[in-house]
Protein backbone atom coordinates (compact mmCIF):
# COMPACT_ATOMS: atom_id res chain seq x y z
CA UNK A 1 0.00 0.00 0.00
CA UNK A 2 1.17 3.56 -0.27
CA UNK A 3 -0.38 6.89 0.52
CA UNK A 4 -0.30 10.24 -1.22
CA UNK A 5 -1.09 13.63 0.26
CA UNK A 6 -0.73 17.21 -1.12
CA UNK A 7 0.48 20.52 0.52
CA UNK A 8 0.28 23.74 -1.08
CA UNK A 9 3.65 25.58 -0.37
CA UNK A 10 2.69 28.95 1.34
CA UNK A 11 4.18 32.08 1.58
CA UNK A 12 6.37 31.61 5.25
CA UNK A 13 7.50 28.01 4.04
CA UNK A 14 10.07 29.93 2.14
CA UNK A 15 12.84 31.67 2.80
CA UNK A 16 14.85 34.59 2.14
CA UNK A 17 16.27 33.25 -1.19
CA UNK A 18 12.72 32.48 -1.94
CA UNK A 19 13.21 28.98 -2.26
CA UNK A 20 11.30 26.01 0.24
CA UNK A 21 13.18 26.50 3.75
CA UNK A 22 14.46 23.06 3.88
CA UNK A 23 13.47 21.58 7.55
CA UNK A 24 9.78 22.14 6.25
CA UNK A 25 10.36 18.97 3.81
CA UNK A 26 10.37 17.07 7.53
CA UNK A 27 7.57 19.11 8.63
CA UNK A 28 5.91 17.68 5.35
CA UNK A 29 7.41 14.16 5.89
CA UNK A 30 5.90 14.29 9.05
CA UNK A 31 2.32 15.22 8.36
CA UNK A 32 2.28 12.62 5.56
CA UNK A 33 2.86 9.64 7.91
CA UNK A 34 0.53 11.18 10.55
CA UNK A 35 -2.12 11.71 7.68
CA UNK A 36 -1.32 8.27 6.63
CA UNK A 37 -2.37 6.41 10.06
CA UNK A 38 -5.44 8.91 10.04
CA UNK A 39 -6.95 7.52 6.58
CA UNK A 40 -6.59 4.13 8.26
CA UNK A 41 -8.25 4.58 11.04
CA UNK A 42 -4.78 4.99 13.67
CA UNK A 43 -3.82 8.46 14.57
CA UNK A 44 -1.97 8.78 17.44
CA UNK A 45 -5.12 8.66 19.82
CA UNK A 46 -6.25 5.49 18.10
CA UNK A 47 -2.73 4.16 17.87
CA UNK A 48 -2.68 4.88 21.64
CA UNK A 49 -5.53 2.84 22.35
CA UNK A 50 -5.23 0.01 20.10
CA UNK A 51 -1.60 -0.56 20.23
CA UNK A 52 -0.43 1.29 23.38
CA UNK A 53 2.28 2.54 20.76
CA UNK A 54 4.10 5.52 19.43
CA UNK A 55 6.46 5.46 16.78
CA UNK A 56 9.35 8.01 17.56
CA UNK A 57 11.96 8.72 14.64
CA UNK A 58 14.84 6.93 14.70
CA UNK A 59 16.80 8.52 11.72
CA UNK A 60 15.47 10.65 8.74
CA UNK A 61 16.91 12.47 5.65
CA UNK A 62 16.67 13.84 2.51
CA UNK A 63 17.73 14.72 -1.37
CA UNK A 64 16.89 17.33 -2.36
CA UNK A 65 16.92 17.62 -6.49
CA UNK A 66 14.93 20.72 -7.54
CA UNK A 67 14.05 23.95 -5.82
CA UNK A 68 10.10 24.20 -4.30
CA UNK A 69 8.38 27.80 -4.51
CA UNK A 70 5.75 29.69 -3.06
CA UNK A 71 2.37 28.42 -4.86
CA UNK A 72 3.70 25.14 -5.83
CA UNK A 73 1.51 22.45 -4.95
CA UNK A 74 3.53 19.64 -3.72
CA UNK A 75 2.62 16.25 -3.87
CA UNK A 76 4.25 13.71 -1.30
CA UNK A 77 4.14 9.73 -1.83
CA UNK A 78 4.61 7.50 0.97
CA UNK A 79 5.31 3.91 1.04
CA UNK A 80 6.60 1.56 3.73
CA UNK A 81 9.83 0.47 1.86
CA UNK A 82 11.59 -2.19 4.70
CA UNK A 83 10.74 -3.78 7.94
CA UNK A 84 12.31 -4.85 10.59
CA UNK A 85 10.86 -6.59 13.80
CA UNK A 86 11.17 -3.54 16.20
CA UNK A 87 11.47 -0.34 13.17
CA UNK A 88 10.36 0.21 10.04
CA UNK A 89 11.69 2.58 7.06
CA UNK A 90 9.17 4.74 5.08
CA UNK A 91 10.43 6.24 1.74
CA UNK A 92 8.89 9.78 0.40
CA UNK A 93 8.61 10.97 -2.66
CA UNK A 94 7.98 14.80 -3.14
CA UNK A 95 6.40 16.40 -6.81
CA UNK A 96 6.17 19.47 -7.78
CA UNK A 97 3.67 18.79 -11.36
CA UNK A 98 5.26 15.63 -11.99
CA UNK A 99 8.44 16.32 -11.25
CA UNK A 100 10.48 15.00 -8.03
CA UNK A 101 11.97 17.70 -6.09
CA UNK A 102 13.05 15.67 -3.26
CA UNK A 103 12.66 12.25 -1.97
CA UNK A 104 13.29 11.44 2.06
CA UNK A 105 12.58 8.77 4.51
CA UNK A 106 12.11 8.33 8.49
CA UNK A 107 13.34 4.96 10.09
CA UNK A 108 10.33 4.77 12.90
CA UNK A 109 10.71 2.47 16.14
CA UNK A 110 8.15 0.69 17.56
CA UNK A 111 7.82 2.17 21.05
CA UNK A 112 5.18 0.63 24.12
CA UNK A 113 5.21 2.07 27.50
CA UNK A 114 5.78 -0.85 30.17
CA UNK A 115 6.43 -0.08 34.01
CA UNK A 116 5.54 3.71 32.86
CA UNK A 117 8.74 3.67 30.64
CA UNK A 118 8.77 3.62 27.14
CA UNK A 119 10.29 0.66 25.62
CA UNK A 120 11.29 -0.57 21.94
CA UNK A 121 8.71 -3.62 21.11
CA UNK A 122 7.99 -6.10 17.99
CA UNK A 123 5.59 -4.68 15.66
CA UNK A 124 2.33 -5.99 16.02
CA UNK A 125 1.04 -8.14 12.85
CA UNK A 126 -1.65 -5.96 12.64
CA UNK A 127 -0.52 -3.21 12.19
CA UNK A 128 2.56 -4.37 9.26
CA UNK A 129 -0.59 -5.70 7.09
CA UNK A 130 -2.88 -2.43 7.20
CA UNK A 131 0.76 -0.31 6.30
CA UNK A 132 2.11 -2.80 3.58
CA UNK B 1 -16.74 39.04 -0.71
CA UNK B 2 -14.89 36.44 1.80
CA UNK B 3 -12.89 33.62 1.66
CA UNK B 4 -12.89 30.26 3.31
CA UNK B 5 -10.22 27.77 3.72
CA UNK B 6 -9.23 24.47 5.57
CA UNK B 7 -6.44 23.16 7.22
CA UNK B 8 -5.70 19.99 9.02
CA UNK B 9 -4.23 20.43 12.18
CA UNK B 10 -0.87 18.74 12.29
CA UNK B 11 0.92 17.08 15.16
CA UNK B 12 3.41 19.18 14.60
CA UNK B 13 1.46 21.97 15.14
CA UNK B 14 0.79 20.74 19.01
CA UNK B 15 2.51 21.53 22.03
CA UNK B 16 3.83 19.56 24.76
CA UNK B 17 -0.09 20.17 25.85
CA UNK B 18 -1.38 18.60 23.10
CA UNK B 19 -2.95 21.73 21.77
CA UNK B 20 -2.20 24.13 18.95
CA UNK B 21 0.95 26.22 20.23
CA UNK B 22 -0.73 29.84 19.36
CA UNK B 23 1.61 31.22 16.66
CA UNK B 24 0.66 28.53 14.55
CA UNK B 25 -2.70 30.62 14.56
CA UNK B 26 -0.92 33.57 12.87
CA UNK B 27 0.77 31.29 10.00
CA UNK B 28 -2.51 29.93 9.62
CA UNK B 29 -3.93 33.50 9.29
CA UNK B 30 -0.57 34.68 6.51
CA UNK B 31 -1.48 31.49 4.78
CA UNK B 32 -5.44 32.17 4.34
CA UNK B 33 -4.77 35.68 3.18
CA UNK B 34 -2.11 34.69 0.98
CA UNK B 35 -4.71 31.70 -0.83
CA UNK B 36 -7.39 34.37 -1.11
CA UNK B 37 -4.85 36.44 -2.90
CA UNK B 38 -4.13 33.42 -4.72
CA UNK B 39 -7.81 32.51 -5.60
CA UNK B 40 -8.52 35.84 -7.37
CA UNK B 41 -5.14 35.66 -9.12
CA UNK B 42 -3.00 37.66 -7.67
CA UNK B 43 -0.04 35.91 -5.76
CA UNK B 44 2.69 37.41 -4.40
CA UNK B 45 4.31 37.44 -7.66
CA UNK B 46 0.98 38.40 -9.77
CA UNK B 47 0.89 41.25 -7.32
CA UNK B 48 4.13 42.34 -7.82
CA UNK B 49 3.59 42.41 -11.66
CA UNK B 50 0.12 44.12 -11.79
CA UNK B 51 0.59 46.38 -8.93
CA UNK B 52 4.17 46.57 -8.23
CA UNK B 53 2.97 45.92 -4.25
CA UNK B 54 3.47 44.38 -1.45
CA UNK B 55 1.40 44.18 1.57
CA UNK B 56 3.79 43.88 4.71
CA UNK B 57 1.94 43.82 8.54
CA UNK B 58 1.22 46.59 10.49
CA UNK B 59 -0.53 45.19 12.94
CA UNK B 60 -1.92 41.53 14.22
CA UNK B 61 -4.11 39.71 16.92
CA UNK B 62 -6.37 36.80 17.58
CA UNK B 63 -8.68 35.85 20.12
CA UNK B 64 -8.42 32.05 21.54
CA UNK B 65 -11.87 30.38 22.56
CA UNK B 66 -11.40 26.94 22.66
CA UNK B 67 -8.42 24.80 22.36
CA UNK B 68 -8.13 22.84 19.10
CA UNK B 69 -6.03 19.54 18.60
CA UNK B 70 -4.08 16.92 16.27
CA UNK B 71 -6.82 15.76 14.14
CA UNK B 72 -9.23 19.29 14.02
CA UNK B 73 -9.95 20.62 11.17
CA UNK B 74 -10.01 24.04 10.91
CA UNK B 75 -11.64 25.92 8.90
CA UNK B 76 -10.30 29.74 8.36
CA UNK B 77 -12.46 32.16 6.92
CA UNK B 78 -11.70 35.84 5.78
CA UNK B 79 -13.31 39.15 5.10
CA UNK B 80 -12.10 43.00 4.35
CA UNK B 81 -13.34 44.50 7.39
CA UNK B 82 -11.88 47.56 7.08
CA UNK B 83 -10.18 50.02 3.95
CA UNK B 84 -8.24 53.12 4.35
CA UNK B 85 -6.49 55.16 2.18
CA UNK B 86 -3.07 53.41 2.71
CA UNK B 87 -4.03 50.22 4.72
CA UNK B 88 -6.67 47.69 5.00
CA UNK B 89 -8.08 45.05 8.10
CA UNK B 90 -8.84 41.81 7.07
CA UNK B 91 -11.03 39.95 9.77
CA UNK B 92 -10.78 36.27 10.47
CA UNK B 93 -13.22 33.89 11.74
CA UNK B 94 -11.47 29.87 13.04
CA UNK B 95 -13.72 27.07 13.62
CA UNK B 96 -13.56 23.40 14.23
CA UNK B 97 -16.72 21.53 13.73
CA UNK B 98 -19.13 24.62 13.38
CA UNK B 99 -17.70 25.66 17.04
CA UNK B 100 -15.58 28.86 16.88
CA UNK B 101 -12.30 28.45 18.34
CA UNK B 102 -10.74 31.87 17.51
CA UNK B 103 -10.66 34.92 15.93
CA UNK B 104 -8.25 37.41 14.67
CA UNK B 105 -7.07 39.95 12.35
CA UNK B 106 -4.88 41.85 9.93
CA UNK B 107 -3.69 44.87 9.65
CA UNK B 108 -2.10 45.10 6.28
CA UNK B 109 -0.17 48.20 4.34
CA UNK B 110 -0.06 48.57 0.87
CA UNK B 111 3.47 49.46 -0.12
CA UNK B 112 5.03 50.12 -3.63
CA UNK B 113 9.09 50.31 -4.37
CA UNK B 114 9.95 53.99 -5.45
CA UNK B 115 13.32 55.06 -5.79
CA UNK B 116 14.60 51.93 -4.49
CA UNK B 117 12.71 52.28 -0.86
CA UNK B 118 9.49 50.90 -0.35
CA UNK B 119 7.39 53.05 0.50
CA UNK B 120 3.17 53.24 1.69
CA UNK B 121 0.82 54.46 -0.72
CA UNK B 122 -2.85 54.56 -1.90
CA UNK B 123 -4.51 51.37 -2.70
CA UNK B 124 -6.15 51.02 -6.15
CA UNK B 125 -9.52 50.93 -6.47
CA UNK B 126 -8.75 47.54 -8.80
CA UNK B 127 -7.49 45.84 -5.47
CA UNK B 128 -9.92 47.05 -3.61
CA UNK B 129 -12.89 46.11 -5.64
CA UNK B 130 -11.39 42.26 -6.37
CA UNK B 131 -11.16 41.92 -2.24
CA UNK B 132 -14.71 43.84 -1.09
CA UNK C 1 9.99 43.51 38.07
CA UNK C 2 10.71 43.31 34.11
CA UNK C 3 12.29 40.46 31.83
CA UNK C 4 14.47 40.96 29.17
CA UNK C 5 16.25 38.12 26.56
CA UNK C 6 18.07 37.98 23.15
CA UNK C 7 17.31 36.15 20.43
CA UNK C 8 19.60 36.06 17.14
CA UNK C 9 16.93 36.26 13.57
CA UNK C 10 18.16 33.22 11.65
CA UNK C 11 17.76 33.00 7.98
CA UNK C 12 15.15 30.01 8.35
CA UNK C 13 13.26 33.64 10.09
CA UNK C 14 12.88 35.16 7.13
CA UNK C 15 10.47 35.10 4.19
CA UNK C 16 11.22 35.79 0.81
CA UNK C 17 10.62 39.26 0.75
CA UNK C 18 13.73 38.54 3.26
CA UNK C 19 12.20 40.16 6.35
CA UNK C 20 11.04 38.09 9.57
CA UNK C 21 7.85 35.97 8.92
CA UNK C 22 5.75 37.75 11.69
CA UNK C 23 4.24 35.01 13.26
CA UNK C 24 7.75 34.21 14.60
CA UNK C 25 7.15 37.37 16.66
CA UNK C 26 4.65 35.32 18.36
CA UNK C 27 6.95 32.55 18.86
CA UNK C 28 9.90 34.79 20.45
CA UNK C 29 7.12 36.34 22.68
CA UNK C 30 6.28 32.83 23.99
CA UNK C 31 9.42 31.82 24.36
CA UNK C 32 10.02 35.15 26.96
CA UNK C 33 7.41 34.34 28.59
CA UNK C 34 8.58 30.40 29.27
CA UNK C 35 12.55 32.00 29.75
CA UNK C 36 11.25 34.01 32.37
CA UNK C 37 9.24 31.89 34.17
CA UNK C 38 12.59 29.54 33.81
CA UNK C 39 14.83 32.22 35.38
CA UNK C 40 12.88 32.61 38.75
CA UNK C 41 12.26 28.55 38.98
CA UNK C 42 8.90 28.43 37.24
CA UNK C 43 9.32 26.66 34.14
CA UNK C 44 6.55 24.48 33.03
CA UNK C 45 6.95 21.75 35.04
CA UNK C 46 7.48 23.57 38.28
CA UNK C 47 4.66 25.37 37.63
CA UNK C 48 2.95 22.53 37.42
CA UNK C 49 4.63 20.74 40.64
CA UNK C 50 3.96 23.94 42.78
CA UNK C 51 0.73 25.40 41.68
CA UNK C 52 -1.15 22.83 39.63
CA UNK C 53 -1.59 25.44 36.93
CA UNK C 54 -0.73 26.38 33.26
CA UNK C 55 -1.41 30.09 31.39
CA UNK C 56 -2.61 29.29 28.55
CA UNK C 57 -3.36 31.97 25.97
CA UNK C 58 -7.07 33.74 25.60
CA UNK C 59 -5.54 36.78 23.58
CA UNK C 60 -2.29 38.03 21.68
CA UNK C 61 -1.54 40.82 19.31
CA UNK C 62 1.52 42.55 18.06
CA UNK C 63 2.22 46.11 16.45
CA UNK C 64 4.99 45.77 13.72
CA UNK C 65 7.02 49.47 13.48
CA UNK C 66 10.17 48.53 11.09
CA UNK C 67 11.58 45.32 9.75
CA UNK C 68 13.55 43.22 11.18
CA UNK C 69 16.46 40.85 8.98
CA UNK C 70 18.38 37.97 9.09
CA UNK C 71 21.42 38.30 11.20
CA UNK C 72 19.73 41.16 13.37
CA UNK C 73 19.79 40.77 17.41
CA UNK C 74 16.37 40.82 19.07
CA UNK C 75 16.10 41.93 22.22
CA UNK C 76 12.72 41.29 23.54
CA UNK C 77 11.70 42.91 27.22
CA UNK C 78 8.93 41.81 28.93
CA UNK C 79 6.70 42.94 31.85
CA UNK C 80 3.43 42.13 33.55
CA UNK C 81 1.19 45.35 33.06
CA UNK C 82 -2.03 44.43 34.15
CA UNK C 83 -3.30 41.98 36.59
CA UNK C 84 -6.54 40.36 36.91
CA UNK C 85 -7.96 37.39 39.41
CA UNK C 86 -7.61 34.71 36.86
CA UNK C 87 -5.77 36.75 34.15
CA UNK C 88 -3.09 38.88 33.56
CA UNK C 89 -1.50 40.70 30.52
CA UNK C 90 2.29 40.74 29.50
CA UNK C 91 3.74 43.82 27.32
CA UNK C 92 6.37 42.87 25.76
CA UNK C 93 8.83 45.48 23.85
CA UNK C 94 11.06 44.17 20.40
CA UNK C 95 14.29 45.91 19.63
CA UNK C 96 16.85 45.60 17.19
CA UNK C 97 19.98 48.06 17.90
CA UNK C 98 17.69 50.28 20.18
CA UNK C 99 15.18 50.57 17.86
CA UNK C 100 11.93 49.47 18.58
CA UNK C 101 10.72 46.84 15.97
CA UNK C 102 7.60 46.05 17.33
CA UNK C 103 5.47 45.77 20.54
CA UNK C 104 3.00 43.06 21.29
CA UNK C 105 1.07 41.46 24.35
CA UNK C 106 -0.16 38.63 25.26
CA UNK C 107 -3.02 38.10 27.61
CA UNK C 108 -3.15 34.53 29.82
CA UNK C 109 -5.70 33.09 32.33
CA UNK C 110 -4.70 30.71 35.10
CA UNK C 111 -5.56 27.25 34.64
CA UNK C 112 -5.74 24.86 37.02
CA UNK C 113 -7.21 20.97 36.80
CA UNK C 114 -10.27 19.86 38.93
CA UNK C 115 -12.00 16.82 38.10
CA UNK C 116 -9.67 15.87 35.47
CA UNK C 117 -10.59 19.39 33.55
CA UNK C 118 -8.80 22.25 33.11
CA UNK C 119 -10.91 25.34 34.93
CA UNK C 120 -10.09 28.59 35.34
CA UNK C 121 -8.69 29.84 38.87
CA UNK C 122 -7.78 32.64 41.40
CA UNK C 123 -3.98 33.46 40.51
CA UNK C 124 -1.80 33.00 43.82
CA UNK C 125 -0.52 35.69 45.78
CA UNK C 126 2.69 33.77 45.50
CA UNK C 127 3.15 33.82 41.27
CA UNK C 128 1.60 37.05 41.36
CA UNK C 129 4.95 38.64 43.67
CA UNK C 130 7.26 36.98 41.77
CA UNK C 131 6.09 38.44 38.26
CA UNK C 132 5.28 41.75 39.75
CA UNK D 1 37.90 24.29 12.31
CA UNK D 2 34.87 23.49 14.20
CA UNK D 3 32.22 25.42 15.60
CA UNK D 4 29.99 25.69 18.54
CA UNK D 5 27.13 27.17 19.54
CA UNK D 6 23.66 26.53 22.03
CA UNK D 7 20.16 26.41 21.87
CA UNK D 8 17.27 26.20 24.30
CA UNK D 9 14.59 23.88 23.83
CA UNK D 10 11.42 25.87 24.05
CA UNK D 11 8.07 25.18 24.87
CA UNK D 12 7.48 25.48 21.38
CA UNK D 13 9.54 23.69 19.69
CA UNK D 14 8.41 20.10 21.62
CA UNK D 15 5.22 18.14 20.25
CA UNK D 16 2.18 16.75 21.80
CA UNK D 17 4.31 14.02 23.38
CA UNK D 18 6.55 16.19 25.38
CA UNK D 19 9.58 15.99 23.06
CA UNK D 20 11.28 17.77 20.21
CA UNK D 21 9.58 17.71 17.12
CA UNK D 22 12.01 16.08 14.85
CA UNK D 23 12.07 18.72 12.11
CA UNK D 24 13.17 21.30 14.45
CA UNK D 25 16.32 19.46 14.50
CA UNK D 26 17.20 19.91 11.06
CA UNK D 27 16.16 24.24 11.90
CA UNK D 28 19.20 23.91 14.23
CA UNK D 29 21.10 22.26 12.01
CA UNK D 30 20.85 25.28 9.57
CA UNK D 31 21.08 28.21 11.97
CA UNK D 32 24.04 26.54 13.33
CA UNK D 33 25.70 26.68 9.45
CA UNK D 34 24.27 30.44 9.10
CA UNK D 35 25.85 31.24 12.38
CA UNK D 36 29.09 29.71 11.65
CA UNK D 37 29.42 31.64 8.61
CA UNK D 38 28.45 34.58 10.45
CA UNK D 39 30.97 34.20 13.04
CA UNK D 40 33.97 34.42 10.64
CA UNK D 41 32.33 37.08 8.43
CA UNK D 42 30.85 35.39 6.18
CA UNK D 43 26.90 35.91 6.65
CA UNK D 44 24.67 35.77 3.78
CA UNK D 45 25.23 38.68 2.34
CA UNK D 46 28.81 38.87 2.66
CA UNK D 47 28.98 35.56 0.67
CA UNK D 48 26.52 37.34 -1.79
CA UNK D 49 28.99 40.24 -1.65
CA UNK D 50 32.52 38.53 -1.54
CA UNK D 51 31.72 35.55 -3.86
CA UNK D 52 28.41 35.86 -5.39
CA UNK D 53 27.52 32.27 -3.79
CA UNK D 54 25.21 30.59 -2.26
CA UNK D 55 25.13 27.66 -0.07
CA UNK D 56 21.83 25.14 -0.48
CA UNK D 57 21.16 21.81 -0.02
CA UNK D 58 21.48 19.02 -1.19
CA UNK D 59 21.18 16.51 1.08
CA UNK D 60 20.61 16.63 4.86
CA UNK D 61 20.28 13.74 7.29
CA UNK D 62 19.82 12.77 11.26
CA UNK D 63 19.65 9.82 13.31
CA UNK D 64 18.23 10.77 17.20
CA UNK D 65 20.01 8.65 19.94
CA UNK D 66 18.10 10.16 22.81
CA UNK D 67 14.52 12.55 23.40
CA UNK D 68 15.40 15.66 24.28
CA UNK D 69 12.91 18.07 26.20
CA UNK D 70 11.60 21.42 26.74
CA UNK D 71 14.12 23.27 28.97
CA UNK D 72 17.26 21.18 27.67
CA UNK D 73 20.69 23.42 26.71
CA UNK D 74 21.13 22.31 23.49
CA UNK D 75 24.95 22.35 22.14
CA UNK D 76 25.59 22.14 18.24
CA UNK D 77 28.64 20.93 17.09
CA UNK D 78 29.97 21.62 13.50
CA UNK D 79 32.51 20.79 10.99
CA UNK D 80 33.23 20.28 7.54
CA UNK D 81 33.74 16.56 7.01
CA UNK D 82 34.40 16.13 3.50
CA UNK D 83 35.27 18.53 0.59
CA UNK D 84 34.73 18.26 -2.84
CA UNK D 85 35.39 20.44 -5.83
CA UNK D 86 31.67 21.97 -6.03
CA UNK D 87 30.04 20.71 -2.86
CA UNK D 88 31.24 20.01 1.27
CA UNK D 89 29.41 18.30 3.91
CA UNK D 90 29.61 19.39 7.21
CA UNK D 91 28.63 17.06 10.11
CA UNK D 92 26.63 17.79 13.34
CA UNK D 93 27.26 16.56 16.81
CA UNK D 94 23.96 17.64 19.03
CA UNK D 95 24.33 17.47 22.59
CA UNK D 96 22.47 17.79 25.98
CA UNK D 97 24.24 17.71 29.02
CA UNK D 98 27.32 15.97 27.94
CA UNK D 99 25.42 13.16 26.45
CA UNK D 100 24.68 12.70 22.38
CA UNK D 101 21.05 13.37 21.42
CA UNK D 102 21.83 13.40 17.69
CA UNK D 103 23.75 13.54 14.68
CA UNK D 104 23.27 14.91 11.78
CA UNK D 105 24.96 16.40 8.02
CA UNK D 106 24.47 18.79 5.57
CA UNK D 107 25.65 18.27 2.26
CA UNK D 108 25.55 22.01 0.45
CA UNK D 109 27.07 22.84 -3.14
CA UNK D 110 28.56 26.02 -4.32
CA UNK D 111 26.20 27.52 -6.32
CA UNK D 112 27.04 31.25 -8.25
CA UNK D 113 24.76 33.37 -10.51
CA UNK D 114 25.30 32.99 -14.13
CA UNK D 115 23.70 34.33 -17.07
CA UNK D 116 21.09 34.94 -14.10
CA UNK D 117 21.01 31.52 -13.28
CA UNK D 118 22.35 29.57 -10.80
CA UNK D 119 24.88 27.33 -11.52
CA UNK D 120 27.04 24.97 -9.96
CA UNK D 121 30.60 26.32 -9.24
CA UNK D 122 34.01 25.47 -7.85
CA UNK D 123 34.57 26.16 -4.19
CA UNK D 124 37.50 28.70 -4.09
CA UNK D 125 40.05 27.93 -2.11
CA UNK D 126 39.60 30.93 0.25
CA UNK D 127 36.36 29.63 1.77
CA UNK D 128 37.68 26.08 1.82
CA UNK D 129 40.44 27.91 4.22
CA UNK D 130 38.18 29.26 5.99
CA UNK D 131 35.90 26.71 7.28
CA UNK D 132 39.18 23.61 7.18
Amino acid sequence: MSYETLFTIEWGDCDAAGIVFYPNYFYWLDCTFQRWLRSVGLGQRELGRRFGATTPLLEAGATFRLPARYDDELIVKAKVTDWDDRQFLVGYGLEVADRVVAEGFERRMWVVMKDDRPRRADIPADFREIMS
